[in-house]
Formats: structure tokens, C-alpha cells, sequence
């Protein structure tokens, strides 16, 4: 097989990439390892910046979105037995953000896939990149026992943080930065209404918690655990005790309960490969970086990143130009790190951290107190929750 | 003796109260240990916010001040090999600071308080306080071999960090909090015109660097070293080269150097104490909390102490209503934290620390990039730099 990009990986950034690549008249091949029930099965955050919808829209993917997704214009930091409202829109002149499954943004995306020509090959297995320094890069795979090859002009690595795309650099040629925190994140899924109708970020002497949604009839609750919990000590009646002793009065009281039909527990990380292009081989979404969940900037990065690849290849085929390709790992990293700084300041800022010491929490809670009274603090946050602009 | 008001310490914040006592027609004793001529060899920061000025407006102590100090717009933060500019004036819809030496500051209160009919004793030895949880305090010390006894309403301990003051309070009553940094300060006066007409923060791979003034043929400067450096180690020409290795190249170029007056190194340190009101005994500036320099809130978070206190002690005698006073603790503190917070996050974002690892160094590059690029997060730094509202 020949195409112009191959792209390893059918999560959103793999399928954003491919749809903005196939409307623009660019061949390219997606290849998964995963099956898509796999693939559609899997449950993540959505949090949108109004760059990311920009871009669904861009790929023609947008429609049941404009439909179905719950525009925020603000939302909540709840401490010290209160909830105080950041106002998005009115702190950033008129920006919301856009709450909508990750989920349902992958399914519309492989919706429109199917719908094109171009191909996406899924339960690809032994994915292997090749040549990636040289001009003929190309892809191996295995699928129902026959071993295939994607020859190509350019690789996309869109296969998250496990994948085979960051692994086939030569370590001498990556640099990585990472942090790791002391606890982890237990999230909920149930059919209930959700306690309020924006995002609640509590910091309470007990940990974290998060209310969040996914719907007005499905919502998406986390309380921040040790890491050595496990899910089975875990029952619902417990989380829901222990969400409501983490949030204010009011809203405690508000919780609908109910049968949780998803409880996991994720550890939270932050992590960035440097850089993110390798010869004919570039890195986008958690191949190259991974965000604490704090602040929901994962998925608008792979999306920002996407954004950046596309016009570098866009220009290239449109007048053989490298300009953009040379640039994308600084441009990239660039906004990237400034939303891993966000995630990471958030994370620390709503946290109780086991080992900050009296003196840290005391820190925590005069920057809690500013940033709620101060109009510059709060807008400083508010314009990167929104997502600074690509 | 008798008195209303007896207040330990005549640094800044002692001598300050005195004077709004005095002309607010409250007496008051100011009794020190140390000897005006040590007061005034003392060298200390002077960067003072309009606050302060406000202040030493009130307490009549200003005039030479306003012929002599100098106003500053803005301050620049160097990192990168570049200098960004910070316009205070504005960011904060037209606020600035001043600069004037906190040893000037002190000798114009001095002068003032000797034209007044108000005792200061200096050279008292062995002061104590007593009873100060009665509505009888009183405080003896000793001079020229005699002891003596003021009898009064309330004392106010502005004796500083090391002072007898808080020391006087049972452990059990009070707690603390307590931050130190692994480095310090090493400093120098010299006899030279500034570098810049404004103060420059530099974040350099070597360390931080801060080039500061007293008056435009009067210097301060400061580099970031190892707590175990002795000042024997640094001759004027190795100071003057790291100084200038830290700086971007065109300021590097301008350094005027000279022969230093003044060179010491000082230790970085965050502390609180609360409360700050022990029954008749209240604690105000240093005796209760201390900040890094970097920022440059220390005097000033006295000169906010002292104005609620004074507040507080007016109203008293105005109408016998302890409202005030019973409210000081709490009012200072809020201010206090938030300041204590602004000198902590500044000292985090311009030092090198040795052991925050690689990815602490990208998340404060990150940090500078965004705070000089954002125009609500150069407003937050703005705000805090010319001090929140009292």
C-alpha cells in the first residue's frame, strides 16, 4: 500500500488528523491496534476549548455536537464550605467551553471516516514504524495473519502515551519530563443528574473532588484517593458519602445518587517528550505529553497539536514548503507546555498534598482566597481554561 | 511611668505607630534595645508601596521622601537573555512604588519622633513584658543601671523577627509556619549609578540576580548563592563578574562597578505567626511574620500592620470600642497570607532551586513565558507588586 501520511492511532487525534487531511485532499491511512468497540468503549473527559470545536468543525465532524453538547459559561471552585463561580465568559469576553464525551467526539469522528474513502484499519497488529530519518518512510502491520506495508511521506504518531511511536525513537534522540503525584483520581459514572449545571473543583481537608457531566442525565463524579486504593473498597454508597463530605453544604445535599455503571481509578501525571518531531515522524496528542486531568487540557492539546500538523502538511502538499513541519515541534511544545504549567498549577492548587507541610496548605489557601477576589488572578485562569489561542 | 501604648522596637513599624499615635493625641513609649546609631546602620530593602507612602504621609514623615525618592513605573524580569518589562503603572490604572532606602524611611520617623514631646528610649536593656493576658500589662527593662516600669493599656511588639515579643508568649498559644529556601542573598552597596533606572529580576541558569537602588549614584545588588558561601569568598571582582554573567547582554555591558561599602549574605525565609493579638499584646512586621525578600513586601506588610493596629488603638480611645482591636489579628493576617503567598510564588519563579529537577525548571520557564505574554497574568504580578489594597 502507498499513501501520502500514515497515522498510527484512531483516538482523536488520529481521526481529527485524518479528517482534516482528507477533506484538504491528502491521502492518509489510519492503523489501530484496538478494535473500534474498544476504541468507543473507552471512558475519557470532555472539556472543550472553543479551538478544538473550531477544528470539528474544520473536519466536518461537528454537527450532532452543535446538537447535543452542553455550552458552560462558567464553573465552580468550591473551598472552605463555599463555591465560588468563575465566570468564563465574562472573564474572557465572551468564551464558554463546550462539555461533550470524548467518547461522542471519537464515535462522530469514525462516523465520518466510514462515510469517506480513506481507510482506517483497525486490530492492526505488530504495528511497526520504519525508516522514519530517511524519505521513504513506511509502516508494517499484521492483520488476519497476513503481514502488510504502508509506504508514505510522513507518519503520524496519534497512538497515546503506550504506543509504538514515541518507543521507536532511539532514547539518545528524546529528551522526556515528568512528574508523578501522591494520589490518585476515583471516578464515577451514573445515570443521574448532575448536582449543578457547570463544574464544581472542590478542595476540602478530606481531597479533592470534581463534579462533573457528561449530560443532564449522566454524570461523571471523582474524589481524589490514595494510590493504593483499590476499586472493590470502593462501593457506591461509600463514594457518595464521601463526594458529599467534600463539597459544600448546598450542593452536598443537591447529589442525586444512584447506581454508578463505570468506577475506576486513574494515577495522575505529568509528562513531555521533547521533541515532537523526528524526521518524517511526528508526535501529537499522549504519544508526546500527558496532563493531570485537573483543568481537562488533554484532549484540547492532542486537538491544538492536530491543528499545527495539519498546516504543516497542508503546506507542504500545497507548495512542497517544509516550513511548517520544520516549526511543529517548537510551535507544539510551546502551547504545550503552557497548558502542562496550567494543569500542573491546578492539580497543586485544589490537591491536598500528604507532604506539603502546614506551611503549603497555608499557601494553598491564601492563593485560593486571591484568585477568587482577584479580577487579574481570576482571569488568568479563566483564559486558560478556556484554552489559550493556538 | 505610665503610658498608654508601649511599643517594643523602633524599627519602621515601631517608630510608625508612634508617630500616628502621637499626633492622633495617644501617648506612647518606644523603648529599643539597640542604639539609634545601630537603627540606622542597619541596611534593608526600599521598594515602597503607595500604601506605605500613604502612611508616612499620615504620620508626617514624608517630606524628604517626596523631594528625594524615586518613583517607578515598572520593573523588568530578565530571563532567556531578555528583558521584559512589567508596566505597574499601567497594568494598575496608574500605581507605582517608590524607592527609598527603609534606612532613610527610618531616620526622617526618627527626626520626627525627636521634635516630638514622645519618649524613645534606646540602649534599654533586658526588656520583658508582663501580664499582658490582664487588663494591667506592663513592661520593665533596664538602663544605665537602673529598672524601670511603664504601666499601660496595650503593647505593641514591633521588635522584629528575634525580639522579645512573641518570645513572650506561652508556645502553646500561638503557632507557626515556617518556610526556608536552599540559598541566599549576597548583597552589595557600591557608590555607583544603576544599571537601569528600574529594578531588574534576572532568572538565569546561574542563579537569580537582582539589580536595585538607593538613589541614582547609590547601587544594591544582589546574587542568588549557596547558604554555605562566606562573604570572604566573594571580592568585589567576582561579584561584579557573576553579577553581569546573570544579566541579558546589553545590561551585562551597562553595569557601572566600584568598590563596595556593603557586602553580606543573607538567609531566604517565609514565617508566620498566628494569631497576632494576645490579649493586651499585639504583634506587628517582623516580630510575626517574615517574607523573602524577593518582591519586596517585608516593610511594607509592617506598614499594613501598623495601620490596622492603629485603627484599632484609635478607635479604642475614640470610643472605648475594642471592635478593632479584637478584629486586628484578622484583618493583618488576610494580608499578611496573601503576601507571604506573592513573595513565595516570586521567589519560586526567579530562583534556581537545586533540587526541583528538570521538569520544575520547564514549568517556571513555562511560568515566565506566560506570565510576560498574558496580559491578566502581568496584571496579577502588577497588582501584588504595588501591593493589594490594605
Amino acid at each position: 500500500m502507498r499513501t501520502q501520511v500514515a497515522i498510527i492511532g484512531s483516538g482523536p487525534a488520529g481521526l481529527l488528523l485524518g479528517q482534516l487531511l482528507t477533506r484538504a485532499g491528502i491521502d492518509n491511512i489510519i492503523l489501530d491496534r484496538a478494535s473500534k468497540d474498544y476504541i468507543l468503549g473507552r471512558v475519557r473527559a470532555g472539556v472543550l476549548e472553543e479551538g478544538t470545536v473550531r477544528l470539528l468543525d474544520q473536519a466536518g465532524a461537528s454537527a450532532r455536537l452543535h446538537a447535543e453538547a452542553l455550552p458552560h459559561d462558567g464553573f465552580s471552585l468550591a473551598f472552605d464550605g463555599r463555591n465560588h463561580r468563575i465566570d468564563l465568559f465574562d472573564l474572557t469576553d465572551g468564551k464558554r467551553v463546550t462539555v461533550y464525551g470524548q467518547t461522542e467526539m471519537t464515535r462522530d469522528l469514525l462516523q465520518q471516516r466510514e462515510g469517506s474513502d480513506a481507510p482506517a484499519i483497525h486490530e492492526a497488529e505488530n504495528v511497526a514504524i520504519h525508516d522514519f530519518d530517511s524519505e521513504k518512510p513506511f509502516v508494517t502491520f499484521e492483520k488476519d495473519g497476513t503481514t502488510s506495508r504502508i509506504d508514505c511521506d510522513f507518519i503520524a504518531g496519534c497512538d497515546g502515551f503506550h504506543g509504538v511511536s514515541r518507543r521507536s525513537v532511539p532514547e539518545k534522540s528524546i529528551r522526556t519530563f515528568e512528574r508523578t503525584y501522591p494520589f490518585g483520581w476515583l471516578g464515577v459514572l451514573a445515570e443521574v443528574p448532575p448536582v449543578a449545571h457547570e463544574l464544581i473543583y472542590a478542595n476540602h481537608p478530606r481531597g479533592f473532588a470534581l463534579c462533573s457531566m457528561r449530560s443532564m442525565t449522566r454524570s461523571r463524579y471523582y474524589v481524589q484517593c490514595s494510590l493504593d486504593d483499590k476499586v472493590e473498597d470502593w462501593s457506591d454508597d461509600r463514594f457518595w458519602d464521601e463526594l458529599r463530605r467534600r463539597l459544600p453544604e448546598e450542593e452536598a445535599a443537591a447529589v442525586t445518587t444512584g447506581a454508578s455503571f463505570e468506577k475506576s481509578i486513574a494515577p495522575l501525571r505529568s509528562f513531555v517528550a521533547e521533541p515532537m518531531r523526528f524526521g518524517r515522524l511526528f508526535l501529537a496528542g499522549d504519544a508526546a505529553h500527558i496532563v493531570p486531568p485537573t483543568g481537562a487540557k488533554g484532549l484540547n492539546l492532542a486537538a491544538s497539536d492536530v491543528h499545527y500538523l495539519f498546516e504543516g502538511l497542508r503546506d507542504y502538499y500545497a507548495d512542497k514548503s517544509m516550513a511548517g513541519l520544520d516549526d511543529y515541534s517548537r510551535r507544539a511544545l510551546l502551547r504545550v507546555w503552557k497548558a502542562v504549567r496550567f494543569s500542573w498549577s491546578m492539580t497543586m492548587l485544589m490537591h491536598r498534598f500528604p507532604d506539603t507541610g502546614e506551611f503549603g496548605q497555608k499557601i494553598q489557601e491564601a492563593e485560593l482566597d486571591y484568585l477568587t477576589h482577584s479580577r487579574a488572578a481570576s482571569t488568568a485562569l479563566a483564559e486558560n481554561y478556556v484554552g489559550l489561542p493556538f
